[in-house]
């Protein structure tokens, strides 16, 4: 099987945010957010399986600063890891008022999407690998597997003992050897 | 501070896939129900909160099941809980094919989106609380709670230490006392 | 042929108003709400003939009050009687402010839509028939016959002596025995 | 106050119907027809106002005959009479199929919408009059006196002693002076 | 061949600004703009071909004036000349606020288009001729020969010498012959 | 005044073709396209001139490839030349089927477009200067004004008299100094 560089899949979309995206505050709806990240994503994920690539997961999301009407919306996505038939993408947002703020760029945003890849028939296949390069991505790699674990014990489908990386992550958050660990 | 029953916060959308909202297998794309999921709880957080209110996170969704063109989608969201300013809302998914399908109710998706309610000038404000009734909503109301600290703690803002609940779980977990137990 | 309840064809919907919704006034714009109220109907159709449903008439539309930018609109729609081939759909709207108004519903507007449906080639098809139960449904089943003979007279196709229902209700209009009656 | 003829206020629409327009079956929906009707007859109102005109009512709208993907929509509208503050428009809708069918425009649609002319406050205002000029604009200038005391009649809000003229179209119905008589 | 006159593919569009059309100056964007000139154009040169039309290039457009949202903009567009399996079509824009401006129409635009025939295999037909009937249909006519000899020479496809017509224009305008003269 | 290099403007954008933007071939229209274009293209303005900009011209644009249901449109924008207050900008268009084709970016269009920088009371004001680096870009920065001033002669408006730079291309052209040359 063929492996890719998280390069190789990389996708930047830029938006201009108009009134029909807006809420009565002015602000960019979530949706509309969470809708152009799901495209980004999509098209970085068909980069990796060159088949059509449906959402399956999208896991936590977190909007840290409203995006007003006018402003500039970066987006950019690039495949994390892939598990057989699955493909973990990460997405992260900036916004940029080119017309007040002098263009500085303010990250607003990031979350992971989870696709599948699919035949024709509408049958999962299986995708490339990923071969991360930077400690970024490296890291991110490895933390993949450690989202995917909890993403099943937490919906109760998945016992923590047969998910022993996430088990081993547990045990480091409570003893203290991982204080502050994002995965 | 009003206490408002889930039920008082119920909001029902009904929407038909027309061909826009499809990918190229004819089935809904994943960012135009996240989309229409954001509405649905709005919506609800606003009955909430008589105030607008603007997304703050989405958490881990699960797309199971692919939704056809011309299916009706139905989308049913309630408030689980409030946190001062914050409002978790619940939404489940269901699609139904009525011309071939004879109307079944699948369904095909569920998530926690979670609103921050605004004054005009875009400030937090304070919120109602949430009284659950049923059993399905006294716990979902508290899990709520874990599912905030597990956010915090994955996104390594917070030590497991700081959040006694969370720390509590994961060792049922571990020790084995909640087998598959779902928050 | 199969009867059923008009409650078994409810289909509620709700939608925010967006300002691409709006004319210069910041009210939404009849058009749209038209278009909103095709669809509720639609779906409630499909729910009682299991089969494709193209619109075939609207009957008057009366439009009593402005619904303003970021308010949320309801629209109820059941089915009231079929003949044959066509089915007659009520569709009720209401309107909320959540954020000024504390939530009352004000209704807002109503009327019928009439329905065929058709085959997968495109040909009418028969529908089931449906049993009013409740007295305003009772009350619509019956004057639905009168609401299509009028129709029909009022657009020069038919005479009033080939529909005796109507001639009598033109009768008890003019000799006062209905005074103000709706059908 | 001003008299204006019908032809000052003519618009003419066209739209080519595209896949997001269409049902399953690949027709125009209903609903978008009637969106499409509305903006063509608010910019003929408009036309004779000079002020924002918002829909009032839609009388009854037949749909004859199913409209295809691809082919073009020819809308006009006009205005038929003026009432004080309110405005009739009638509106015709023609399709044709550029590609296979040679251009042949086929009648596919007729309706009347109303307007209320309103100020810059939103408060109904009076318009110019209108003066038909052909037979056919003649004839419903007449007729729509009638299917405005129709309209009241219809919805238990007049009495038909209170509204003579179309009493006496009643009686000439009932007397078979008037067989088939459109109003 | 058959031969059109250019009034036979008159097409005329009426669009109402909506808030989603318009920048943060709450001007129309000069996008949507070119992108109805496109449906317009194209319906004319489906008039002409009774075929499928595509774009195939866009000359110089100029956007003299900006259009204001609630303004109502008219399109007019007609077929200009046909050179065996293209189309050019000439389209002009005018803009008219019936509220404040009490409805003077504001030339604000226009451009040429050119299209190509297509089968339904999507391979290049040849179509009708144009016969130009005014002044300036005879006119435009000519010049469509040397917009279309300008193009090729000013992309560097074609050499001035294979182009006699344009090489004699501008030899006229360098001998000032022709001071000012459009194209 | 500040000036910029060409690569501080550059713009990215990627679209995925969905049904509503397709003919009835299944392929993307072109009005779309040059919407998307001028999107593109006015980010990019703006990145230079941290003001709004909106559309004053779009220069000859030709359409080379139909881009199909499904494919990947990637744009990539950067300002070439100001002028005072005007800024021409370049925009190329790739396609790329994912699916299908490997992932190989076919070069289907490209296309000059003019923006003005305004105030926020919507007047002309002076924008940055561009420096070209790159032998392309000085190139594009020379031929800008050769595009500007053909502009002027081919409306009528200016002689070529007055453009020495043009007169001089045209001399060249046909003394066959520059057989074939691209401005």
């Amino acid at each position: 099987m063929e492996v890719k560089r998280p390069s190789d899949t990389l996708v930047i979309m830029n938006e201009m945010v108009l009134p029909n995206d807006t809420n009565t505050l002015h602000n960019l709806m979530g949706g509309r957010l969470l809708h152009w990240m799901d495209i980004a994503a999509a098209i970085s994920a068909q980069k990796l399986a060159h088949a059509a690539c449906v959402t399956a997961a999208v896991n936590n999301v977190s909007f840290n600063q409203p995006i007003k009407l006018g402003e500039v919306v970066t987006l950019q996505a690039k495949c994390v890891r892939s598990f057989n038939t699955s493909i973990e993408v990460y997405i992260e947002v900036w916004t940029q008022n080119l017309i007040k703020g002098k263009g500085e760029k303010v990250k607003c945003n990031e979350a992971y999407y989870t696709f599948v890849a699919l035949s024709n028939e509408g049958k999962p296949i299986p995708v490339a690998g990923i071969e991360p390069l930077s400690d970024d991505e490296i890291h991110q790699y490895k933390t993949a597997l450690l989202r995917r674990q909890l993403k099943l014990v937490a919906a109760g489908k998945t016992s923590i003992h047969d998910t022993p990386e996430l088990k081993a992550q547990f045990e480091k958050w409570i003893s203290g050897e991982d204080k502050l660990m994002e995965i």
